[in-house]
């Protein structure tokens, strides 16, 4: 049949940011964008069948990239919305975005490889067919959603041409 | 004179892993590594003569990149190195590599654009002459030592060519 509708705008977290996540501002840290995005991987991970606990196979991150939009603050309700924007038999590359609820301005964004693995190596595996099908689902729903802007950047395109730089220029 | 030899191998934090940094198989979390390199962020900042407190400016993160090369387990001893791998007169380009104490493998690495900026606004700001004396000095100190290895990637780079990809191929 054609992708479900949940996929299109697939929510993976929710939250409010929480006092220990903040700087003495009332601020969430950059690292704390993170775990919030961390969290929403848990969750993908899980909406895939991927079950650490239940067959010792789990998502590594490879790698990942991050802009920061917008400045949030203590107690601000959040949440995480989860693209799939390729994959391959081992691999998922992942674009979270976070927002306010039910807002779409991105207010941080986060590209991420993800690895299978299989916690008993551990080493790299195969995802199961069933993982294979749902990674695809979600791919052909979202394929034809709006590019994902902060996707595919090196750290320092923004500085190109910059005056008065020392070593910005390359 | 020339430049001190501090900054050829800048320690910028060191800590244990800490038990509630990692996941319930005792590794390291994604995250974490961020707010390790987060940390040195902040001694790097205090190095350079940025005080948030005393004067109201700091520095804010817009970007950043993460490479993980090695789990962590809970309670090693693991230290952070910094290099300026450029700036300009508002912005530094940072460096964050993650080590066990005096090793020089790379267990993970944070390349990251940072922006100097008056909390009063907030507003992007100039650095102080005493700040900008600093990062040339850094930057001069360390402009001859080996290529930063994970700087100036794009994360789908390690994708292309793959056999049986969804959208890794571009």
């Amino acid at each position: 049949g054609p992708p479900r509708h949940e996929f299109r705008r697939m929510i993976t977290y929710q939250t409010p940011v929480l006092a220990e996540w903040v700087d003495y501002n009332g601020h969430l840290r950059d690292a704390f964008y993170l775990l919030i995005f961390s969290y929403a991987t848990d969750a993908f991970m899980a909406r895939i069948g991927v079950d650490p606990q239940r067959d010792q196979h789990s998502l590594f991150t490879l790698e990942c990239h991050l802009n920061y939009l917008h400045e949030v603050k203590l107690g601000t309700e959040v949440q995480v919305r989860t693209r799939v924007l390729a994959h391959d038999r081992k691999r998922v590359q992942v674009y979270h975005t976070l927002h306010l609820q039910g807002a779409d301005e991105v207010l941080a964004a986060s590209e991420q490889m993800l690895l299978h693995v299989d916690l008993k190596g551990p080493k790299s595996a195969v995802f199961g067919e069933a993982s294979l099908a749902v990674l695809d689902e979600a791919f052909e729903a979202q394929r034809h959603e709006p590019a994902a802007e902060y996707a595919g950047r090196r750290l320092d395109e923004q500085c190109q041409g910059q005056q008065e730089s020392r070593g910005l220029s390359r």
